[in-house]
C-alpha cells in the first residue's frame, strides 16, 4: 500500500470549474488514510520546485465550497514543461516531503507533464502515483467524451450569442464574434445553441477544422444579408487559410496595409474591415467583438453538468489512486443522452498527453460554414437549459 | 380627456432591460380606457413612418413576461433624428390612425426625438401627448439619479472583472479591459465592484472624464506590477488625450505605424502594444479584451433593481400620460440607500433631450486613475449582491 502525502496543482488556462475538481480531490483525499497530508502547489510545478505549498487539511468545508464556486485556479496556474533539471528538482522535493501522490489538473500539456514526472519517478525507483485530472475549455483531450470546463465556456458563448443576436435583430447589420479555440472548433460551434427559431443567429459558423477562404466568407455574408437583412457570425480565433496560415496573422489578408493582424482584437477587426469593403456603398453596420477571457472566467454562467462532472473527476482521481496506486488520467463516458448520464473511467497518461483531438467531421456541415444538427445532440445536454427568447 | 390610440417604440442602443419598460408600458396601457388601442412601432419612428405596427392588445401576459426577460429591443430599434419631412409624415400617420399618445424608450437622442415630435404636434394644433421613457447603459441622462439599463450592464462588467481578475491572479500579467462609454465613465467605474479583498483588481481605472496620458498610464502600470506582480486595468473606450483626441483614433499614438487605432478591438490592442514595449525585456504577459456588445445584451446578468425600475418607468409614463395628458420624461429619485429605495417623477422633455451628463468629480480619485470610495455607495445598491470570491 502506497502511503504518503499527496500534492495537487493546477496548470494551463483556468476555467470556470477547475476549482470544482480541486475541491473534489481535496475532500476525497481527506477520506483516504493512505494520504498522510494534503498539499496544494502554488502555480503548479513551479510551486512544487519552490516548495510553495498550502496545507489543504485545515480549511472548513464551507470555505472549500466557496472556492469550488469561484472561477479560475485558486492555487494559481502555470505554463511550464519540465526539463531534466526541473524533474530532478521535483523528485528531490517529493522525497524530502514524503510525497507519494501527485494530482495535476490541466489539459494535454499538463497530462504530458504528469506523464514525464511519472516516468522519471519510475526510472528513479521512487514508489509514486501520478494522476492527471482533465480540464480544458477547448474540449480537445483525447479518449474522453468531453472535457470539464468546456461546457461552462460553451454556456457563456451560447448565452452571449442569444443576447447579441437579439441586439443585432434590433439594430441590423453584420456582426462578427471571435470565439476562443486555436485548433479545435468546439467552443465556436457552441454558438449554434443560441438558435431557437428560424432566422436566429449565428447565421454562419467558421471552425479551424476547415479552410477559411475570405472570398467565400464574403459570399456567405452577402447571401445571408440578402436573405435576412442582417448576419451574425461565429468564427474561431484559429481559422487558417489554405496554406495553414492563421487568418489573424496572414500578411496576405492585409492588402490595405492598415491592419496589423496580430493581438487580441485583430482577427475580428480584420474581418470587419473586409466586410465593410465588400459592402461599400451599401449602408450596412459592421461590428466585431472578440469574446476573450470572459469565456473561461465569467462567474455566473456555469453549466450544472460541468460543475458536477468537474467535481467528480477530481474525486475519482483521488479514489482511484488510493485504491490502486496506479497512474492514469480520468475520462468521461456518456452513458445516456436523454436523460443525460455519464460515468468516469481511467485511461493511461500517455493516451491523453501531448496530442489533442478536434471536432468530428460529422458535426460540421458540407459547406464548412456551419455545424450539423448532430452536433446539437452532443452539446445540448452538457450546456443545459438556456433562457427562452420572448418575441412579439 | 385625451382619448385615442397609443404607440410605443424603442430607440438607440438596446439594453438587457429595455423590454421591461416596454412590457410595463403595455400592461399599464391595457388598464387605461383613454387608450383605445396599443400599437408597437417596429424600429422606432422608422416603423411609425412606414406604419409598421404590431397590435399589442392580444398577447398573453405570459408571452409579455417572456419578452420582458429577454434582452435587446423586442420591437426593434433605430438611430434616426427626424427632420421636417419625417415630422410631417409622422404627424400624418398619427392623424390617420387616431394616435394620441406616443411613448419613446431611449436615451437623450430619443428624448430629443420625442421633444421634436411634441413641438411639431403643438405647432399643428394636434392634441397629443408624448412621453420619453429613459434607457441607457451609459447612465448619462440628466435629471435622473440613474438610468434603467445601466445597472444591468454594470453588473455584467463587475462580474466580468471578478472572473477576469481571478484569471489574472492565477496566470499573472498585465490585463487591459476596454469598457463601453464614449463620453461617460459610469460603466467603466462599475469595474471597481469586483474588488473584495486587498490586492484584487481592477488596479487601475481610466474614465473619459479625465485626460488619458499614455506616459502616465505606463508609469501607473509599472508601479502596480512592481508592487503586485500583476495589473488588471479598466479603461473606457472613449478616453482622450490632452487635446481631446480619442486615444483609439489618435494618429500620434501610432508611433510604430503598425496599429490602426480604429475599430472595435483597436484601443485595447494599442494600449497592450504600448505596455509590451514599456516592459520589453521583462518576461510579462500582456493581454487586452474589449467587452463589446455583451455588456448591453448578455441575458442572465440582469440587476434585479434595474429590472424592477425599468418596468416601473414604463408603467409610470403611461399612467402619467393617461392621468394628465401632459408631455414629459420619467426620472428616478433615490430615496434611501440602505435599504435601497427609489421613486419616480416627471421631468420636462427638454430637460433630458440632447445634452448628457458625466460622472461627478467626487466619484473619481485625485490622480485620475481610479474611482473614489463614494462611488461604491452610489453604485452598489443598483447592481446588487455579487458572488463572494473563495480563496485558499
Amino acid at each position: 500500500m502506497l502511503k504518503g502525502k499527496m500534492v495537487i496543482g493546477q496548470s494551463g488556462g483556468p476555467t470556470a470549474v477547475i476549482n470544482q475538481s480541486l475541491i473534489g480531490a481535496i475532500l476525497a483525499a481527506r477520506e483516504q488514510d493512505v494520504m498522510t497530508g494534503i498539499l496544494g502547489a502554488r502555480h503548479g510545478i513551479a510551486g512544487i520546485m519552490s516548495e510553495n505549498f498550502v496545507d489543504l487539511t485545515t480549511q472548513s468545508v464551507e470555505q472549500l465550497e466557496q472556492v469550488a464556486h469561484t472561477p479560475a485556479a485558486a492555487l494559481g496556474s502555470v505554463r511550464l514543461k519540465p526539463g531534466p533539471a526541473e524533474c530532478e528538482k521535483i523528485l528531490d522535493v517529493f522525497r524530502k516531503n514524503d510525497i507519494r501522490y501527485f494530482f495535476y489538473i490541466g489539459g494535454n500539456d499538463s497530462a504530458e507533464t504528469a506523464y514525464i514526472i511519472s516516468e522519471m519517478a519510475k526510472d528513479a525507483n521512487y514508489n509514486f502515483c501520478t494522476m492527471h485530472i482533465p480540464k480544458t475549455i477547448d474540449n480537445d483531450l483525447k479518449v474522453t467524451d468531453h472535457c470539464p470546463g468546456f461546457a461552462s465556456a460553451a454556456r457563456f458563448v451560447a448565452l452571449a450569442f442569444i443576447g447579441d443576436d437579439r441586439d443585432n435583430d434590433a439594430l441590423s447589420g453584420v456582426k462578427i464574434n471571435v470565439v476562443m479555440g486555436r485548433h479545435a472548433g468546439f467552443l465556436t460551434a457552441a454558438s449554434a445553441l443560441a438558435r431557437q427559431a428560424d432566422g436566429d443567429g449565428p447565421h454562419l459558423i467558421y471552425l479551424p477544422e476547415r479552410v477559411f477562404d475570405v472570398e467565400r466568407f464574403i459570399m456567405d455574408v452577402h447571401r445571408v444579408v440578402s436573405a435576412r437583412g442582417r448576419c451574425v457570425i461565429a468564427v474561431s480565433e484559429g481559422v487558417s487559410d489554405r496554406e495553414g496560415r492563421p487568418v489573424a496573422s496572414s500578411k496576405e489578408r492585409d492588402s490595405h496595409g492598415n491592419i496589423q493582424l496580430s493581438g487580441t482584437g485583430s482577427l475580428g477587426d480584420a474581418l470587419a474591415s473586409r466586410v465593410k469593403r465588400a459592402f461599400k456603398g451599401e449602408n450596412i453596420r459592421v461590428r466585431a467583438d472578440t469574446f476573450g477571457y470572459l469565456q473561461r472566467s465569467y462567474p455566473t454562467s456555469v453549466s450544472l453538468v460541468d460543475a458536477r462532472e468537474a467535481r467528480e473527476v477530481g474525486r475519482t482521481a483521488v479514489n482511484h489512486a488510493a485504491a490502486t496506486g496506479e497512474n492514469g488520467s480520468v475520462a468521461i463516458r456518456r452513458v445516456s443522452n436523454v436523460p443525460y448520464a455519464s460515468e468516469y473511467f481511467i485511461t493511461p497518461l500517455a493516451s491523453v498527453a501531448r496530442e489533442t483531438t478536434s471536432i468530428a467531421d460529422a458535426y460540421i456541415n458540407a459547406e464548412g460554414n456551419d455545424i450539423s444538427t448532430r452536433w446539437l445532440d452532443y452539446i445540448r445536454p452538457l450546456v443545459g437549459d438556456l433562457p427562452v427568447i420572448g418575441r412579439l
